[in-house]
Parts: structure tokens; sequence; C-alpha cells
């Protein structure tokens, strides 16, 4: 007999798709709101809406608000973490440590700022009392995993005699701060997304950088 | 004859306390409610009942949400920015540049990780992109004003040939951040207001000193 139909198992196959399909598209609807209306400003029945998906679906996909935003906030911290962590544990040593750190630091510092990743961390804090767990999955999947990183690395290069011995923690943290600190709070409380000019985002991390070096490179 | 009562003025004096009283009454139940649930989950009516006054009064001292939240802010800010900003511009070097910096840090750090400055910060953050007027506000009067005055500290420091010469208001925000960075952040994250222990905030200043003077030190 031929078979000109789909095999049996399309069907549950194409539901499938259509449920991965709806999932991804109540995600960035989610994640569009959260970002622009807050936690408290937006209503699973906006989300449904902005998804075109039965606020039923929405619940049947992810239990409650809590749980939707928990998964926004992972996905999202993730987007950024992942390549920042490649990043910093690609770092050799070319044998010039500042123009390879000075590289490093600028574009850590370019992905800190894109404004989705600021929007988030400012709601995150917003409602840091109110979810501390959604705070401590941003705090050890963004800056937590970059300054783990950073250490593993670090200690490297004091093992290869090319920065002083020391606590690698400690100078991964110093290092990380910075070249953060100053363009990122300005950020956090001026509640301006723009990125600012890559030239002013550079003189930021090379003068991190070079504080850096001049605490920490073995003379 | 004989004045037994009191003087024509009196009424108006006792009216003029009055409405002081009720000021006092309302900025601070304003400050409470506002720092624990936050600036949309706070009303005017609850600020009123919480102050003990009518709600007109609330209105006729402060016009609107916006203008009573303003001035919690600028208040809330000033009662540290003041403090910190006098100790810093009393830095004088004894000698021992190191122990002067440690304590100047360590003090820095505790007032800033106070609880009601952490809500404060955290507050704002949550709600810049709506009223970015009150974070340029904590930011100019807060790190903004720290920063500035250690820079005059700092540029004297390097006349005097104890720190090397270089852009003074650079060495200030590096200064600012190294000691703060760590922990002000995972405040901010963890939504944790309770203070860290004296002994471990020391350890975070003194590190932080100890890196800025290895990179700003003249050798």
């Amino acid at each position: 007999m031929m078979r000109t139909g789909p095999p049996p198992h399309a069907a549950a196959d194409r539901a499938e798709g259509r449920t991965a399909r709806k999932r991804r598209a109540i995600l960035a609807a989610g994640t569009t709101l959260f970002l622009s209306h807050g936690y408290r400003g937006t209503s699973m029945d906006e989300i449904a809406a902005a998804a075109r998906v039965s606020k039923q679906t929405v619940y049947k996909q992810f239990a409650d608000k809590e749980r939707l935003f928990a998964e926004i906030v992972t996905s999202t911290v993730d987007e950024v973490a992942r390549p920042v962590h490649d990043e910093v544990l690609k770092l050799r040593s070319s044998g010039d440590l500042e123009a390879d750190l000075r590289r490093l630091a600028r574009k850590l510092l370019r992905m800190v700022m894109q404004p989705r990743i600021l929007q988030l961390r400012r709601l995150i804090i917003g409602e840091a009392a109110r979810f501390p767990q959604l705070g401590r999955t941003f705090y050890e999947e963004g800056p937590g995993r970059t300054i783990a990183a950073l250490a593993t690395v670090f200690e490297r290069l004091a093992d290869d005699g090319v920065l002083r011995p020391g606590d690698p923690r400690v100078a991964a943290a110093h290092f990380n701060w910075l070249v953060m600190s100053v363009p990122l709070n300005r950020a956090m409380l001026l509640g301006d997304d723009t990125p600012p000019a890559t030239a002013e985002l550079n003189r930021h991390a090379d003068a991190g950088v070079r504080a850096f070096l001049a605490a920490y490179a073995r003379p």
C-alpha cells in the first residue's frame, strides 16, 4: 500500500511545534511587557493578548506570573552571561596583557550596557525585596558567573608570574567593578537606556584596566 | 492692665507649630510606606492615615504624590550625603595614608550600607525609567557628591606628591567603587537589608583601599 499522507506521528509533532511556538510567543511578549511596565504593572491578561494566545494557555505553560517572570529572568541573563563567560575564559596572554584585558573589558562593558540588560537589572533591583530568589538568580548567573570566570583566568596569570599572587576572587571583583561601575551606576540611577557612545564606554573600560594593572600586575 | 493670656501672636505660632508637626508626620509616614511598599504600592490615603492627618492636609503640604516622594528622596539622601561629604573633606594625611584611607573607606561603606539607604536606592533604581529626575537627584547628591569631594582631596594629595598625578575624578570614582561595589551590588540584587557584619564590610573596604593605593600611590 502506498502512503501518501503524513506519517502517523506527524499530528503529535505539529501539536508540539504549536506548543513550542506559543511558549516562545508568551516569553517574548512577557519580556517586552515586564521590561517596559514592571512586574506589578503587567498582567497575565495583557501577556496573553500580546502573545495572541488564550489566558489558559499562558497558565498551562507557566503556572503563574511569578514562574513566568522567573523563566524570563533566567533566559535573559543567560543571553548575556554565556557569551561573557566564554569571552573571559578565552583570554590568553598574547604577551601584551594590557591590550588583551582592554579588548576583554571593552567587550564585557558593551554587553552589560545593552538596553534590555539594563532594564532587567533595574526591574530585578526594584523587586528584590519581594522576589529575593530572582535577585539571587540574576546575581549568581550574571556578575557572580563573570567574576568566577575572571578569577579562574587571573589565577592562571598569577601562576604564570604575570599578575601578583593573592586572592584571585578579590582581583576578579575589582577588575569587574573598575570597568563597569561608573557607567552602570549612572545608567541604573538616571534611568537612561540609550547606550553611551562606544568611545565613552571604551574610555571607562581602559581606565579600569589601567588601574587594575597598576594594582595587580607583577612589576 | 495685666496680661495673663498668651501674647497676640501666640495663636499664629501655635498654628505654625501644628503645621510643621503635621509636615514632619507626613514625611515620616511617607518615608516608611514608600520604602516598604514602593512608589506605586503606596497611596496618599494610606500616608494620610499613617500620619493621622486628613488627605486634604497632605495635598495642601505636598501638592501631589510625586512632589512628596521627591521631598523624601532629597531629605533621605542628604542625611547620608552630608556627613559622608564632611568626612571626606576632613581627610588629612597623618603620614600613614593607608591607615587614613582605610578609616575613611570603612566609615563611608557603613553609611552607604544602612538599610534605609539601600531601600531608597533600590526604590529609585526601580522607578528610574518613570522618574529620571529623582534618579538624577539621588545620583548627584549621593555618589556624585562623594566622588567630587574625593576628587578635591586626591588632587591635593597628588599636589603634595603622595598620589601619582592624573585625573583626580577618575581616581575618586575608582576609590569609591573599589570600596563599595561588592557589598552594594550584592545588597541591591539580593534584596537583603540586614547590614553585613562590620568585620565583613571592613574587609571589603580594606581590600579596596589596598588596590587603590597599589594603583594610585606614588611609589
